[in-house]
């Protein structure tokens, strides 16, 4: 088995693009899909300050490095979710990679912010643990955003990631989660930070691989309050589809992002945004879902 | 456990209807079900008379049945595909529950009509089974109904049948299909027979138990072509949600229901019928597919 691109012995096979590579062209091709992505949605320009979430898993890591190999401005910032020996991993993956290379790395603490950690959290709301804590992480990487002053956030969701959380979606018929579901998301408020994935185009598997050709160190725990997350069940439900058709889950979600303008957005009432009540954060509502759960008011009023 | 209806006890947990039925109870909210959805969807009336599709199976069995009971003007018709001993076991199923019955029964032989069995017939198309197979079943269905005076063609199609193929239409986006799927489609050409599926709103479960608590026969192989049918990976990946999640595939078949109109089918461009220059039934193109497949025109000719 050869490199199509060098010759050289292949170590890998990528059906979907009718090539097989070696270490190195694999490596420039993850990179270069990287690339490719960013360019093609207009993520962000070469001195555009990117703040990127940085949980310390394959994905986030991998793009890290990539980000800066591009010659990127990132910045990373780590979220420290308090939970137990996940969470403490995670952090000192980040921030021994982040010593080693020296590149600027924020450390927030979800318990320094709102007094609780995740676990103490999920007490405080009624939500699942992965709607609570998505919640908390959002709005915390927006806020240091928003006060450092970076324009975007890069996370390292990938193809895995959007295809199941599009499927769970697509289940439910959530339409405005359709609309909305993009490798990009713009910045829609003076305070809402853009989103990106520079990752939407690659799968699990072959940004792990990346991940052990560049000897890049990750923590490869799953989170313990995820055990019963449904978007393990989507991924296991495309993973059986993928296996008896292989492509489906390519297709399924890179062609939902042709037409979804014209399916889904069109259909999307503009709801305009109002500013929370308590810390002035965009919301839809009088008071954003943080502060509901955070600082919930003791007596609701009767509207 | 006690039946919710007669407080007799029960034998079926329905926890859907949030319900405990005793078999005689169930029997009747199948039956009630089928009306409802009959009803619903204006599907037919007492006094029309409708050509119901037997295959044999539990689903066309007990729609028979059911049919029978709530006193409408039931033509059965039975296909006879030529699969070796399935379809032997199929039409003896059907034809001896007519005799027993006394009830009305046409049998049409595939090979009969075009010459070939269905096994045959795989070998002029390159389409996969279960699409030939399908294409030759309705267009023998809809040439039946229209020359017979039926103006209503029945099936046996049930919940997890649709959720099943709304599931595929979506992973590959086909819209078309998508804007199409529904428990029934009206009767778009003079030459078109409007399709009901009176058991869109019954999951696989049910009807099973209900044939068997009917004693009625039914043949329960699955049919040897359908063997990598993408339809059975649809089913298996729905049952691996519907098991983490209750409720899944009902939601995503039954909401879709109520939003395709908005979603799929205002985006649907009108593609006006022609009818075929060999045969004269619809088609969209010059030709019917049907007609393609028995009747190839040796040289394409250069458009």
């Amino acid at each position: 088995m050869k490199c199509t691109a060098c010759k050289k012995e292949a170590l890998i096979k990528l059906p979907r693009h009718n090539s097989t590579l070696c270490q190195e062209c694999f490596q420039k091709f993850i990179q270069k899909q990287t690339l490719l992505a960013i360019k093609r949605y207009h993520m962000f320009a070469k001195d555009e300050p990117v703040l990127l979430a940085v949980s310390g898993g394959k994905d986030s890591m991998s793009l890290w490095q990539i980000l800066h190999l591009l010659g990127d401005q990132v910045h990373a910032i780590h979220i420290d979710l308090g939970i137990g020996d996940f969470s403490r991993n995670s952090r000192l993956v980040a921030e021994e990679f982040a010593r080693n290379q020296n590149w600027p790395l924020t450390v927030i603490d979800v318990k320094m912010e709102t007094g609780y950690n995740i676990p103490e959290t999920l007490k405080l709301t009624h939500r699942p643990a992965c709607s609570a804590c998505g919640l908390v992480k959002r709005y915390l990487l927006n806020r240091y955003a928003l006060a450092n002053h970076f324009p975007v956030v890069a996370t390292g969701h990938n193809l895995d990631d959007e295809a199941a959380n599009l499927l769970g979606n697509i289940l439910r018929w959530r339409e405005d989660y359709l609309a909305h579901q993009s490798p990009i998301l713009p910045s829609f408020h003076a305070k809402l930070a853009k989103k990106v994935k520079p990752f939407y185009t690659l799968t699990d598997d072959e940004i792990r691989t990346y991940a052990q050709f560049s000897d890049l160190p990750f923590c490869d725990e799953i989170c313990p309050l995820s055990q019963r997350a449904k978007s393990l069940d989507y991924k296991k439900a495309l993973a059986l589809l993928e296996k008896q058709s292989p492509g489906t889950k390519h297709y399924f979600w890179l062609t939902f992002l042709e037409i979804n303008e014209r399916i889904f957005q069109s259909h999307r009432p503009a709801v305009p945004f109002l500013e929370c009540t308590r810390c002035g954060m965009p919301t839809t509502q009088e008071r954003c879902a943080f502060c509901n759960i955070f600082y919930p008011i003791e007596q609701k009023e009767n509207l």
